[in-house]
């Protein structure tokens, strides 16, 4: 079957432009994206991508549907590494596998959502039950390195936010400091082991992974209009 | 004296107008500074201030001359801060109100420089030996918190920075969210302290107080063509 249709030269040609294309136009609606939050106007995300502003309409008719697609791929990857952070035996290994990935994530491709669930509607009934499966997950995770007396008590859910804004915010900042971004990492995980809370805290953050923003610079997205 | 003058009811009129003037230029100056960075066109910044850029280049002949001008409030305010953290009799105290006051400064006023000494040439010969002694100080109070025992031996000076920087981008992030910055600040603190340690720190960064970027949006300055 792969064989076969690649033998038909041009069909496969045409094939793999499109493909390019496509990718090229996701590639670049992530980067718009997390520049100027997710109301950017399409034609911003056209230039950058190098397409007409009719072709980006071809392919993706609304910026919902572009938006889904641009981040599918990470909400996936976000999918897997909460998978794979329940299944570690040892609560506190999964919760540390967890944070450290997701900034390795910020740190490595830039534009990744600022936390595990991004801030856009629950445009389709798929994506609720992905939100909330996640939110869940992110519990479970938590209370059970609680349980093991790993992780500090007082930790709230919206550290984990808090957490992952800050890390976001630094490799913004320094895009190319990799020893910054696992130096914070480091302190905030020591911070937050049990034997390490030397104090206590003052009241969490009325954060909550339904009201998070996208990207470090959400607060100006209003001054972009939209296309 | 002041009496005098203030009966001289049309030049005072005057003078409070131009002041008025002055200081609406540097209020958009550090606006625009903050969000797009020092190199951000003159022409925004009149823009920003309701005046003319013939009005705010015969004020600010060079971007030199409004760089200095639009910070010089906080360098003062800086070296304040630092002085009395200096003056502490208790060393750990002292670093612990350095930390709390810049991170209160970035929560309270966006724009302010990112890191206790902003980014820009050294214009001047005044300004070069402010942030000399700055650096100085800075130093003076991680060695001092170190050499009692409080601050953990392997503080890094440049984790002053990290810990600034990943403020400043939690506050652009959510600049309403005064409970989820005192909780970074909480969590940051408590894994600075001696006691906490527990377990190895990756190698410190290679930032020093010379080459931190002025505003978390830095690296996006470029984009902005000068005027």
């Amino acid at each position: 079957m792969e064989a076969e249709s690649s033998r038909i030269a041009g069909l496969d040609g045409l094939r793999s432009d499109a493909r390019r294309n496509r990718e090229r136009i996701l590639v670049a609606a992530r980067a718009v994206f997390a520049e100027h939050g997710i109301d950017a106007p399409m034609a911003t995300v056209a230039r950058r991508a190098g397409v007409g502003v009719a072709t980006l309409y071809r392919r993706f008719p609304t910026r919902d549907a572009l938006v889904r697609a641009a981040f599918a791929q990470q909400m996936e990857t976000c999918a897997r590494v909460l998978a794979e952070a329940l299944a570690d035996p040892d609560p506190w290994r999964g919760f540390q596998r967890l944070v450290e990935t997701a900034c390795e994530l910020q740190r490595e491709e830039r534009g990744f959502p600022a936390a595990f669930v991004a801030a856009f509607p629950d445009s389709t009934a798929e994506h609720a039950q992905s939100r909330q499966r996640a939110e869940r997950d992110l519990m479970t995770l938590v209370r059970r390195a609680q349980a093991a007396g790993a992780l500090r008590a007082d930790f709230h859910p919206s550290d984990l936010a808090v957490a992952l804004l800050s890390h976001c915010g630094l490799v913004t900042a320094l895009p190319q400091d990799r020893a910054a971004s696992r130096r914070l990492v480091a302190y905030l995980l020591q911070s937050f082991r049990a034997e390490s809370a030397n104090g206590p805290l003052p009241p969490p953050s009325a954060l909550s992974l339904r009201n998070l923003p996208l990207t470090t610079e959400v607060p100006h997205k209003t001054a972009h209009p939209r296309a």
